[in-house]
């Protein structure tokens, strides 16, 4: 039970967050539509496991990444900004597969990615990351790597890992049928999941491809029958509609600038993670991680110069 | 046996060579290196037997390419593409997977291709394939579709249905491990395919990694074992080695200005699927395809602006 007053305990750990899952390529066309002239693409370091570690690092605590790239050009590039940015690459395992990529070319409708998944789900269990797991105090990761073996395997030994360790586990249900297999119900192995984990933050698309449309109260419910201990129902300009079970609490959106929602979740999850572990109450951290989004969805970018957690309390009077 | 000074003799079809392969998007990067100021790729139309349809059909003979693609952004780009070049899509079949992608990020060494293998092999055989192949005079595939079930049993049945109706199958032999399963022999595989088939164009490259290192000669010789009727062994701007095991006849290169090799080889094929179909002499067919190659090379591109085969015939003067 994670009281709204309450703060989370956690032993001294030289790691505050580890982060486990993807690290890819987006590659996001310069133009819209399909047109001959609009063949420009940009690439961009993405995942989000690796955006919430470099948030929560520039927003003062300590984290560390854990993913798998290819060994080719892509995956170069992508350590090169992972190091660029500060982070230690240790965790980052090569794989024979090619780095794990995702297309998006702009659509004045909506934008379908593409995927082309690759290295990042042949993350393995190793000695390393078991060192990593055991020197942190929370651990995050998201559907990504649980699509697939065998970086499902990996994860499922992480969170047994993590659950005797005691740590604090954030999962993000970000289901997605693009990224499952074919020929596996996703949905029913991403609630089995749900059970074993602290606390998730579904948006209501996420609730409603894992439970179908529903009142945002009902689906709130739904992910505490299964076992998560904290939902964070996320609403976009709505704010969010956050329940332990016993106290529902609705937290208006605090965000006053809108230039680009891209990475505006993760943010969200590194402020609450960079709040909890400074020893904020689980409220004060809900707040501050929305202080954090709405920071980042002033700018263009999944990874935004964020300032230290307490510059962001303080400009957002908290 | 093909005689160098034999023509090759067709039944009446209403479709000349149908290709039936890899339709791909080519993501190149707009400049060399890693660094944070080369991000800006640029999308190609791709697939070496799209290409050699498209060359042929400008060549002045029918053409025909079946091929996969995803419900996606991109295959809709290749989809335009193709029709803008003035060929029918009824071949194109859609799959679930993602369109298939190549990145290749510019380098000052050997730039090495990222691939993302997608819809591509999803390739079936049915009943309008059938149709295709039974209407057209020649066959034309690559390793690509042999490299992934399922649309390696779909070649395969190709390859039956080609025979039996006694048409002339080429193969390009373009073994590359990346684009291969891990665990199996691919190079197994792809010498049981050359003894199936009429007609291989082997690069040195080619060869070597099928049969290791060894001379030009010894190359064409075991091709000619398992079974290939006419050896065509690039070796660049030296020029080609062909040998039908009775007679092997040097061809030097008819380029003068190379300005992108890019699309050298499909260039070749299609010359010398249309001077064969057009009742040339193998010997001649040979001849046209290495100036429909060097006229290629004197443009950037995989596909380029090409004249009808009578104007490059007069161009070279041969």
């Amino acid at each position: 039970m994670f009281e709204f007053n309450d703060r989370v305990m956690f032993e001294d750990k030289p790691n505050d967050l580890l982060t486990v899952g993807e690290m890819l390529v987006d590659m996001i066309s310069d133009n819209y539509g399909d047109g001959y002239e609009n063949n420009g693409y940009t690439r961009f370091f993405g995942g989000s496991p690796s955006n919430i570690a470099i948030n929560a690092n520039k927003l003062g605590i300590r984290s560390h990444i854990v993913s798998a790239v290819g060994e080719d050009s892509l995956g170069t590039f992508l350590l090169n900004r992972l190091r660029e940015a500060g982070m230690d690459t240790d965790g980052i395992q090569t794989t024979p597969d090619s780095t794990s990529l995702v297309v998006v070319t702009k659509s004045q409708s909506t934008p379908v990615p593409i995927f082309y998944r690759g290295a990042d789900y042949g993350l393995t269990y190793n000695g390393s990351l078991e060192r990593a797991l055991n020197n942190s105090k929370a651990v995050h990761f998201s559907c990504w790597p649980i699509s697939k073996v065998p970086a499902r395997h990996t994860v499922e030994r992480v969170i047994e890992e993590a659950r005797r360790n005691k740590m604090l586990i954030g999962f993000d249900p970000n289901y997605h049928p693009k990224i499952w297999e074919r020929d596996e119900d996703g949905v029913a192995y991403v609630k089995s999941v749900i059970s074993k984990v602290d606390i998730v933050k579904p948006s209501e698309d996420d609730a409603e491809r894992l439970f179908g449309p529903d009142s945002h109260a009902n689906q709130v419910e739904k992910f505490l029958e299964l076992g998560a201990k904290l939902v964070i129902m996320t609403l976009g300009k709505d704010g969010a509609i956050v329940s332990n079970g016993k106290e529902t609490v609705i937290f208006a959106s605090l965000a006053t600038v809108v230039e680009d929602t891209t990475g505006a979740g993760d943010a969200f999850w590194s402020g609450f993670y960079a709040a909890v572990i400074k020893g904020h109450t689980i409220k004060e951290a809900l707040e501050l991680g929305f202080a954090v989004s709405a920071f980042k969805l002033k700018y263009t970018g999944a990874v935004v110069d964020l300032p230290e957690l307490e510059a962001i309390k303080r400009q957002f009077n908290l």
